[in-house]
């Protein structure tokens, strides 16, 4: 069992990126709803909740996680690697790898939340790999209420996108890395904005790939992973946002059950 | 000491008015800024919050207890009313009782966030109040994360403003209650675009009347208050967000004291 967790309903998208890429292997998703965003909170609270989304989900099976949400994994990463025994994947390294792989000059982009932003884990992470980078960082704290409201194709957002993507495009970045899980969901807005030329990294695909890698460099470990390729999706909170927006990232509707994890 | 809690610091509009209207009075102020917003939330979550929030308040020392929060005060109201001894003001009645009282035609239009609005708490207690009145609801779930971003100027929210006003001003309403406490920062916006002659209910102004009305009527207990003016702002997290919200609405810096509440 492959347990991902994220802030709300956004990691999502990775859970849908791993069915895509691994359809044989069985996911449990947990979304902290009742707590959403993260992206707002300070470091202590965000490590706090993400050590007892992590408990929730070994107790449910997972043999390993996935942070499946960019302000848990920036600030709370390390802590769950050193604290729990399994393994830990987030979404943030895959996504630097391939961008840094991918850029051709050296111009890297990151758009995400305030609290990923202001952390740097981007900037650091990419300058680790590629220290001739040049990183250039944009806080877009109004996409994720955007895409939960189900404005995808509205002038409004189109507006926004332009105000956020503006001070990037003006540098000429050529990699555009998409660092939080709901903006995979605005990419077809984002691609035309940024420009043709810009290669937009989505973090939620990333991390299935680097998923898939791990597992196949690690036979034995996989094989004691169930392959039943059943997905349980759990929320603290069964809100009509969560099931609407559940609903807009698998193109269907997704049975949500509501479980209490504060502890 | 007058207590009063909101899922964030939107309420402090709610304490920046009773500041005002009693400047006299102490006041202990919560605002659940780590859970917040509550307006996405179920009604059981919102009610377990607006219960632990009431018991930090009463910790305190506070002897009157303010909901300054309509989400909460729509669906928690009832229950603290019937569970905690001391006297319980919410933002919702006496934003309702200005409303009927001041609406010449009985056209009243109520915006607040989707669990405000769904609650449907504004046209059960304006039509007890005034039964042949029509009411208006629409829910505007994009206004707190942009008074939260500090857009109060921007074209952007001008624009989101006109798609949620629009529906409200073709049904020629006459009088518009601002059923969510951030929606006092917007004020500037919202009466030019809901036009002249609408006349526009300030719901924490209408909260800080109805205490000093209370309190007049029942000076034996007013009594018993303190009078040292003094106020303690605690918040459930001290983020950026926070600090930059609660100076916009008191026009100078706010000390946010950190503390834990979940239990």
């Amino acid at each position: 069992m492959i347990g991902i967790f994220d802030s709300g309903v956004g990691g999502m998208t990775v859970a849908r990126a791993v069915e895509q890429v691994l359809p044989q292997r069985s996911i449990v998703y947990f979304g902290d709803v009742a707590r959403t965003p993260y992206g707002s909170k300070s470091p202590e609270t965000i490590q706090r909740y993400a050590c007892q989304n992590t408990e929730f989900l070994l107790d449910k099976g997972a043999k390993l996680i996935i942070i499946a949400c960019n302000s848990a994994a920036s600030v709370a990463g390390d802590l769950l690697k050193k604290k729990y025994d399994v393994p830990i994947i987030e979404v943030i390294s895959p996504a630097v790898k391939l961008a840094t792989q991918k850029s051709r000059l050296g111009r890297i982009a990151v758009i995400g939340t305030r609290a990923t932003i202001n952390s740097k884990v981007y900037e650091k992470n990419i300058s680790d790999l590629r220290p001739e980078a040049t990183v250039f960082s944009q806080q877009c704290p109004l996409l994720v209420p955007l895409v939960e409201e189900g404005w995808l194709h509205k002038r409004e957002t189109k507006m926004i996108l332009r105000r956020y993507l503006h001070p990037l495009k003006v540098q000429s970045v050529d990699t555009l890395v998409l660092g939080c899980t709901h903006y995979p969901l605005l990419r077809h807005l984002i691609e035309p904005r940024i420009g043709a030329g810009v290669t937009v990294i989505d973090s939620s695909l990333a991390v299935a790939h680097e998923l898939d890698e791990y597992l196949t460099k690690r036979p034995a470990f996989a094989d004691t992973l169930s392959t039943s390729s059943t997905t349980h999706y759990y929320v603290s909170d069964r809100t009509e946002t969560a099931l609407n927006t559940a609903q807009r990232i698998f193109d269907r509707p997704v049975d949500l059950q509501q479980v209490s994890v504060t502890g």
